[in-house]
């Protein structure tokens, strides 16, 4: 495709995958796409291990990196310790947690102690974790690291600068927008509120031109709902410069759900998600499941980020042990972060395939409006 | 623009403006588009007046008529009079408003008997009323008649082959779709979750694809979010045959609502709209302001339709003159139905302007698409 965009990163298609799964992002990559690989949930060792892995399979083509660095990570200079952070966690939560899974019958015993194995989150949120993080990223040769949330600190800014890599970052209001490019963003990531993971509520239809309209020469990527090649032509009809897309790898056999979710997923109509606070504490979509009907329906007010993962993430990794193990209750309580794009992603594919059929797509786009100017 | 829906309706672009205004009717109409008059708040002779001014004054170009047909309307034999309607209010609601109005400064004094004034909508939804519309509709040439609120009834659809007039009818799922398309309704259209009026929760971007799939041979028209041309294109490059939007009008010279409220219109954000049962008793997207947060806040559970228009309605036709007059208390509380579209309406303009802005968008926009196919 001809576009400043892809000239500048060195790929041959505007679509972006994020993705936690290694294979994703480097099948991605090799397919003329672009693979960003979500790190926030890693040590910076294991985030080493993985983008060794990523280098080493993406056939020479360029991928980013994904992390949440805190716009504040300059002041964060006495951050918690992990052993303050699950001991700041109230009663009324972890109980909730025990019931619920009791209702399914899923033991609780040991969720205290599978807590710490948790804390990665929340240490890749303060200064030296995200630092840490920083550090392994551009000491590999990516062609672009991305803030999922907020505005990157100049710190990060400066680093991306420095080496020579745009730093992307995603936005959910025009608000946002603005501010991003205030502060120097070289590529933003307007997520509608049809998003899988963390989102807003303006949706894509409208986000779009409206980050389009305030970032000037700032390139600006679609994200929310879509899982087509042409929902991508539509994105890129209203001014954007390619596509963000998260939720339509889930499906591929290369991606890192559980066969439950993969069939949940494939199963799953685009009303089946639920915007809730119950996992990361900030407002994010994921699939409807028995654990979002209790925490919506019943369950105590979510604890900010970062404490709410403590609360959710031992309980959620238990839940898809023994749903993959088939039991039932655990089946019923599983979910996954998933965008309403989830109604139109039908049958398992495969990351590259996936790709292709996004390129066709988006040509049977254009010939459609071309066609619509025929005399 | 060449397309079988054009052609099979008599049109040029396939733009159609749902409109409470004749006057924005006709003059979408004349400007190669088509206006679609929703009469639903109107009485039988209110509507004769309506159309036989517009048909008057489209230039001898198509237009259409939107109402709410009940799709359960054969069953209605003994439909509640105004008088039981009216009775069946209970106090909890009404006390709410007169409070709400109270914290502002709105005198409520006599809302009670100002409420048979909003029975027409009622009227309309039970047997005798809707088919009175129906004559009334059928006695002109319109080209295009709407079902706003769930399946047409077989008594509509009949009427509508009879006369040679296809029958529309909106849709908020997949599964709304696959029903109508059953019942054999001539063109759907694909509403999302940002637009104003009634609404759903699946966004546009997501919606019209999913439809579209479902859809066959039924022309798909997609509403939800789109106020330009470049959005009309996004809808079509995704298989849409046009766009139906009702928000972009309200901003025009023609359109009913108080200079008030155009000017909170053109201030408001994206963000400054909310999804609220509060004033027909389904889901409907309008502008945030004081009454909608108090609804919100602490107001009871909204009533069925059609009860809660007759708690909603006396008060806000109050509000609406009052703010006209320059009371702040009443501008404060003062709404009306609107998409998240808004947050892209940002100046005053003409109808037909609006109509040609579209076109040199749409063309805009495909040409953009192109681009990025040069080699």
């Amino acid at each position: 495709m001809k576009s400043d965009l892809c000239a500048q990163l060195g790929i041959e298609f505007p679509l972006f995958a994020f993705s936690h799964c290694r294979d994703v992002v480097a099948a991605v990559s090799r397919a003329g796409g672009m693979g960003v690989f979500g790190a926030v949930m890693y040590t910076p060792e294991q985030l080493r291990t993985e983008l060794e892995w990523i280098d080493a399979n993406c056939g020479g083509k360029p991928y980013g990196v994904d992390l949440i660095v805190p716009t504040s990570i300059q002041r964060q200079d006495n951050a918690p310790s992990g052993t303050d952070l699950i001991g700041a966690l109230p009663e009324s939560h972890t109980d909730f947690v025990t019931e619920t899974l009791a209702a399914h019958g899923v033991p609780a015993e040991g969720l205290d102690e599978n807590r710490a194995d948790f804390l990665n989150f929340s240490r890749n949120l303060d200064a030296a974790g995200a630092e840490a993080m920083l550090d392994v990223a551009f000491s590999f040769p990516i062609r672009l690291i991305a803030n999922a949330l907020g505005t990157p600190p100049a710190v990060m800014l400066e680093r991306g600068r420095r080496a020579g890599v745009p730093v992307a970052a995603l936005v959910g209001s025009r608000k946002h927008a603005e501010r991003q490019v205030a502060a120097g963003v070289d590529i933003l990531v307007a997520a509608g509120g049809e998003a899988g993971g963390h989102c807003g509520e303006i949706s894509t239809m409208v986000l779009v031109p409206e980050v389009v309209s305030v970032a000037g020469d700032t390139p600006v990527l679609a994200a929310g709902g879509i899982v087509t090649g042409a929902q991508m032509a539509a994105a890129m009809a209203m001014g954007a410069a390619g596509a963000w897309c998260g939720s339509v790898w889930l499906t591929t056999a290369e991606a890192e759900p559980s066969e439950v979710i993969k069939q949940k997923l494939i199963a799953a109509g685009s009303g089946d998600t639920v915007r809730s606070r119950s996992r990361t504490g900030k407002t994010s979509r994921q699939l409807r499941s028995a654990w979002t009907d209790a925490w919506e329906g019943k369950g105590p007010d979510p604890l900010p980020m970062p404490f709410q993962t403590l609360v959710s993430e031992p309980a959620l990794s238990r839940i898809e042990k023994l749903a993959a193990g088939g039991h039932e209750g655990a089946r019923d309580l599983s979910t996954y972060w998933v965008g309403q794009g989830v109604g139109l992603m039908n049958r398992m594919s495969s990351a590259g395939a996936v790709v292709q059929e996004f390129k066709q797509d988006y040509l049977a786009a254009v010939e459609r409006l071309n066609a619509t100017l025929e005399e």
